[in-house]
Parts: C-alpha cells; sequence; structure tokens
C-alpha cells in the first residue's frame, strides 16, 4: 500500500524532506509506505539536491492539486500566494495538505481550516513553528488537558542569533546583522525577522492552539529589535538580564481565550529563566498550564534538516491515519481545528507588565526627584532606579519599574519628556 | 456521545486525574465527551480529595476491566501485580488502556503490547516518562522522520533533587537524602530512585520508542548515586561539570537497534551542555536525530499536576480517535507497538567513553609516571592528570581521560590497585 504525495517547491525544506523520504533506512517503517508522485517546480532547468524519476517534476502546480492519485499535498513554497489558492484548491479536492507555511496560516488559517472541516481533510503544521521541535503536536495532543496560562518563547532563530552575538561581542545591531547576512542567518531583506513579524505570524499559530480560539494575525502587537542597542544589553546584564526578542501569549484570569494578551518586543529576561539560555538560532518555548507547570521545548528552529523532519513527520502522521481508519463524517479534533470563535484580544495600552527605560539627564540629583513625581502622577511605581553610566555630558539613569499598565507607563513618559532636566529617553523595554 | 473510562488507583495521580476531568472548563473541548464510570480503589472508608456519584467507587477491580460499557481503562495503581493482569484482562476485553506504570512496561510490554496488537487496542503510556512533559508521543509521532542517534535524559526527580542539593550546599548524600525524605521528594525505601531503577525503566522505555525495537529491563546497565560524594562535585565543579544522573540510550553506527547502548549512571556532564542546566526535581530529556539535530523536552517529572495531565492526554488521544473513525482492522502504527525484533544491547565493556577517576596516592611525583604507564599499558589515553587536594595525608590526583573501552579503563585500574604508591580509588566516574 502506497500513498501518493505531491510536493510544492523543491527549494532547501523541499529537498530536505525529499532526502528523507528517498533514504528511510534506520527511520520509521512507515516511511516505505510514501511514493513520491509529483513535485512542483519553477523551472525543470535547475540542477537539484535530489534526483527523481523522470516525469516527477512538473511546472504544472494546479495539475498537482488537482491529481485525483494524490492523497496528500506537502506545500513548502512559502509566501501568501499562489500558496494559499495551492492549498484552498488541494483541500477542495479533499487532499490532506502538509505545510511549513506559517504565513499562510496565520493570515488564512480560518478561511483555509473552515474549508478543511467541510471536506474533512487534516491541514498539518508542524514546520510552521520551531523547526524540528515538537510543538505544534504537543499543543494539541498532549496538553489539552490542561488550562493554558502562557505560551512564551523565542521563535525565531535569525533575531536571537543576532541579539547572542550582540550580547557576546559587545557589537551593535548593524554590524551584527550584516555579520549574519553573510553567514545566510539574516536575509538580504531581513524585515520579516528583525522586525518581529516572523515571530508574530508563530505567536498568532500557537495562541490560536493553546488557547482554543481563533487569533487574528493584526492583533498581535508588534515590535522588533532595531532599537535594542549595546548600551542597553550591557546594562541588563548588570541588572541581572539578558535581553530576547520574546513572543508571548498569555491569558488573563477566567477563559483565558475571551482576555488575550498576544505581543512580540525585546525583552529583559531574568538570568535564572529558562528562556535565558536559548542562544544563537536555538529556538525554545515554554508552556505554563495548570495542572501541568511549566514545560519547555528547546532545539534548532530552523534549518533544510530540522524543518523537514518536521514536515515529514506530518505526513507520518496522515499516513497513520489513512493506514489505520476508514474516512468518515468526522476528523480527530484534537488534529483538526475545532473553534469558530475568535480569542479576544487586550489592547496594549491595558498590558501590566514591568519596564526598563533608560534616560539621557542634564541635571541628576534634582532630575531623580521629578522622575519619581512624574512616574508617581501616573501610578507607576518603581523598582529601581540607578545612575548607571555617563554620555554625551549627560548623566545615563535606568529605571526599572514594578508592574504597571502600560498606558499609565507611557503617560508619565510623555510627562517627563516635556521636562527640561531630561535630555531624551533612548530606550524603553519591556521586562518578563 | 460519552466515553466511558474506568479507573483503577485513586492515590495522588488517580485524584489529579478526576480532578481535571471534573473540571473541564478552558481546557480541551472533548474532556466533555468522557464520563468516569468507575473507580477501583482498595477500600471505600478512606476520605478521597475529590468527590463521585455514588456507585461509581468500587474494590472490585476484575469487575471494571471486564464491563462491557467501559471504553478505556485508565490504570494508576503503580507495581507490578495485580497492575500487569488487570491491563491484560482489559486488552482481552478489547477496551483501551491508559497507564502510568513504567514499571510494568518496562518489563512486560513485550506480553502487553502483543496482546493490545491481538485486541487491536491502544496502549498509551505518556505519563510513564517525563510527568508531564510529552516525550512518549513525539518520540512515537513526530521524531520518526529521524534516524535516532541518542536519548540522555534526567528523568527521575528524585535524585536530581538530591544531586543539586549536594551542589548547592556541598552536603554529603545521606544528609540530603534524609532532608528529601522530610520533605516526601524521595521514599522511605529510596532504592528505585537513588539506585537508578526508576531511570533505567524509563530509559527502556524511551529506547524501545525511539530505536524501534523491544528492549529487554535487564539489559540496561545501572548505577545509582550512592557513591558520589561531595568531594568529586566539588573537583568535577573545579574541570568544569556538574554531575547528574543520566539515562542514556545511543546507537553506535549502521542500524542502531543492532548496537545499541543502554545506561544509567551518574555523569559529569560539562556546564554549557543543554542537560547541565536541569536542576532540581526538573527532568530534561535530549533526543538527536538525522537531520533534526538535537531537541530537548523539560518540564516536572513528577507530581499529581504533571502526571495526570500526560494521563488526560492519552485518554484525550484515544477518545479523538474513537470519536473520528470506524474500528477497523489496523491500529494506527504511529500509536501502537509495531515491532516485534528485540534491540540488540552492547555490553558495558565495550562501551567508548571518557572517565573521571580519582586517585588517594602516597608519592605524588612517582605515582603519576606510574599511573600513566598503567594506563597506557591498555590504550588508555589521558585528557588530563591534575594533583587537586589532600585527604588523609595522601595526595588525591583526579584523571579524565579521552574516550576509552570500559574494559581496557578496568583493566588499567586493577593494574594500579596493586601500586605501592596508591592507598585507593575512591571514585570512579563516566563523564559525557
Amino acid at each position: 500500500m502506497a500513498f501518493k504525495i505531491g510536493l510544492l517547491g523543491l527549494g532547501t525544506v523541499g529537498t530536505g524532506t525529499v532526502a528523507i523520504l528517498q533514504d528511510p533506512l534506520g527511520r520509521s517503517p512507515l516511511l516505505k509506505e510514501i511514493e513520491i508522485y509529483r513535485v512542483g517546480v519553477r523551472s525543470l532547468e535547475k540542477t537539484r539536491g535530489v534526483d527523481l524519476p523522470t516525469g516527477v517534476l512538473t511546472t504544472d502546480l494546479d495539475s498537482i492539486v488537482s491529481d485525483p492519485d494524490i492523497d496528500i499535498i506537502v506545500e513548502l513554497m512559502g509566501g501568501l500566494e499562489p500558496a494559499r489558492s495551492l492549498i484552498l484548491k488541494a483541500i477542495a479536492n479533499k487532499k490532506h495538505v502538509v505545510t511549513a507555511n506559517k504565513a499562510v496560516i496565520a493570515r488564512y488559517g480560518h478561511e483555509i481550516y473552515s474549508a478543511a472541516n467541510e471536506a474533512r481533510v487534516y491541514v498539518l503544521l508542524e514546520a510552521a513553528v520551531g523547526g524540528g521541535i515538537p510543538i505544534i503536536k504537543p499543543l494539541k495532543q498532549s496538553l489539552g488537558a490542561n488550562r493554558i496560562q502562557s505560551i512564551m518563547g523565542i521563535v525565531n532563530g535569525t533575531t536571537n542569533y543576532i541579539l547572542t552575538q550582540m550580547t557576546t561581542e559587545g557589537a551593535d545591531f548593524g554590524e551584527v546583522l550584516a555579520e549574519a547576512q553573510k553567514l545566510g542567518y539574516a536575509e538580504a531583506d531581513p524585515s520579516a525577522d528583525v522586525d518581529g513579524y516572523d515571530a508574530a505570524d508563530k505567536i498568532a499559530i500557537l495562541a490560536s492552539l493553546g488557547f482554543g480560539g481563533r487569533v487574528k494575525r493584526e492583533d498581535v502587537y508588534c515590535e522588533g529589535i532595531r532599537q535594542v542597542s549595546a548600551v542597553d544589553i550591557t546594562y541588563a546584564d548588570k541588572l541581572g538580564f539578558v535581553i530576547k526578542l520574546l513572543a508571548i501569549a498569555e491569558g488573563l484570569q477566567g477563559e483565558a481565550s475571551e482576555n488575550l494578551q498576544l505581543r512580540v518586543h525585546p525583552t529583559l529576561v531574568p538570568k535564572d529563566h529558562p528562556l535565558a539560555n536559548i542562544n544563537g538560532v536555538y529556538n525554545g518555548i515554554l508552556v505554563e498550564g495548570d495542572p501541568l507547570g511549566q514545560v519547555m521545548f528547546y532545539g534548532r528552529g530552523a534549518g533544510a534538516g530540522p524543518t523537514a523532519s518536521a514536515v515529514v513527520s506530518d505526513i507520518l502522521n496522515i499516513v497513520g491515519i489513512l493506514f489505520s481508519s476508514e474516512v468518515t463524517d468526522d476528523l480527530d479534533p484534537l488534529l483538526s481545528c475545532v473553534h469558530q470563535h475568535y480569542c479576544q484580544v487586550t489592547a496594549i495600552e491595558n498590558l501590566e507588565t514591568r519596564f526598563y527605560a533608560r534616560f539621557l539627564c542634564y541635571d541628576v540629583p534634582g532630575v531623580i526627584g521629578h522622575l519619581g513625581m512624574s512616574f508617581g502622577n501616573h501610578q507607576v511605581s518603581l523598582e529601581s532606579v540607578v545612575q548607571i553610566g555617563f554620555q554625551e555630558d549627560c548623566a545615563e539613569i535606568v529605571v526599572v519599574t514594578h508592574n504597571v499598565k502600560e498606558g499609565n507607563f507611557r503617560a508619565a513618559l510623555a510627562e517627563m519628556e516635556q521636562l527640561e532636566a531630561i535630555k531624551s529617553i533612548p530606550s524603553v523595554l519591556r521586562v518578563l
């Protein structure tokens, strides 16, 4: 019995996927039940890292998603279109879908899962978050007994590499980005990574799974790492923190899906926190639930091998189901998308968190009093105020607050920007 | 549609499981499809932490496993008998089984899984290893695309707590054990934990899943932590290591299931290794595969809440399958036990690893030459030889070897024990 797959895209991950499927020795015996039946590419002329039998490669992607012989479509093209349309056509043709495409799922998940439910097919996406780290399936299948309190993670390897290098080398963002681009860890246009959009796509997907409601991608508050400076990394270190780009989904009291915080931003993480030691291109995702407590998943978040491992695990998952069960009217609710409603996401102004802010001031003794007054006026209570250095003839004062409402904190900052003693407020970062 | 479960045992984990099932708000919607139909206990008189409707509690466990109304048996009694017999009876009566019982699976897994395959039922055991950490299902379902190279972990919270306390407090094994017993982290008879048997049960199960062959429990080489002394922890620290009780399954070249290393022993772990920072009662399991690279799973490895979370996730898994598919003749091969052959396990003498040994010597300048000679005679090459302290008027010399065959290393030690300059060899530990 062989199950036929149609692969869309033969880039890095596609090639890695074919390499696994063509070399099953020592891997799951179920791999032998899978046949690479068609592979859709843009050009037949290009040299490929894998050998495929004649007739498998084609540039006619539409013919793949409508081919009645194919059981599973594996979409590894990336990007929004034509990926979205091809996925929808595959579903309309009753094909199960495996995808690594976080962007398309984060934006069109509602459309894709509604169609999949109607057609009674599975759409699996383990590779979309955390590369080879199993996180999607554990959230769907292993953690459902829990009331999830938070999911927070380092889910973008590029920015974690950049922040790690800035930390260990004391270098500035621009230098390290250029180096990362040379090494192939960052794209020529690095915006999706460094501005946090990739991490936002991923946390939207994780939140939807963990909190049992659909999530609108535009509800994710998103700040990237361009504003993080070497000097803030140094001061954070002195205060006992490392700076990481965290993607956070957090439920407040009560039914979490009605009161969800969703955000991506550089964050001061206490050095003894499990996520503080996730360095370089590694990813780490920490899930907290009741009665589970904390569990963390750690590994390489990108790269051909890890991502292909996740893609093939999804293919195996579907093959295992097809192998064992008659097609019935119902999908396994643990593997399909069962929620119809949207999570209600709290506006960032209502977020309560700790803040770190760095001030450049002309007059230190006077200014600390002014700072304290302004913060006090807005119900912002301070954990520490430290004069930590000098720059451009000004004293640098670093403030760490207790938990405060973001709106109150911003109002206090706006008031302080009017103070004569304060030259500027170069950095404002959130603290875990 | 309600699926009926019969629970065997209402201790800590059983009570935790009932608590989750009775309070589904904010958890998986599928929980509402589950009915606690019978709970088997030893005594009806005992006060319980949960309320159950009249008639649910019974002391007649045999009647539960043969009740035609029950779909899933959840075995949470622990121990070998009557757990084994009840599981087998449940299977014979075509009931799916969820168990947290690592001892019974590690010893009677072959019998239980053969019976389950014949009866076409699932036996799931997520709670048997790593408490609430999803590790069994990821190994079965998410990592099968990989050629697994190694699984190594800190899988026993009691010993990890003891070693962590010995490290942070500089205290000796006996003191810390007594304290752990007081806190409820160690049993009155601590042997299953401190002698490594519990960890050996767990690595036997993980190895079987990761390497695709059955594993005989008695093939696991097992050393506990009683021999680990505060002084070795201090010296290890100076050399850049922490001491952890690791459970290790490692494939050698070629088909891993034909050449498997299986062992539990205290190990010097380099401080920058992902497992070095797993402290206290936490567990961490590191899986390395091709093309995946390393992934690590981290969380609380025991306790009512985390373990019940894993038990309920298995129940949900089966309910999800029952919900969606007709009963056919085949089980999903990713969730059942498909291998019939046994892994061939390499004898510990043939293991190649690094060693740490501590010598008490009378005469330092002479003895280092003698040590070097004896090791050289047996093809043991040394990484470092350090005179690290004094004790009982003797010099303490610590040796760390390169990778050597265990048999050669032992032969060299036997030769050195005859040397007049050497008083004793108080510690021999393996190094990762």
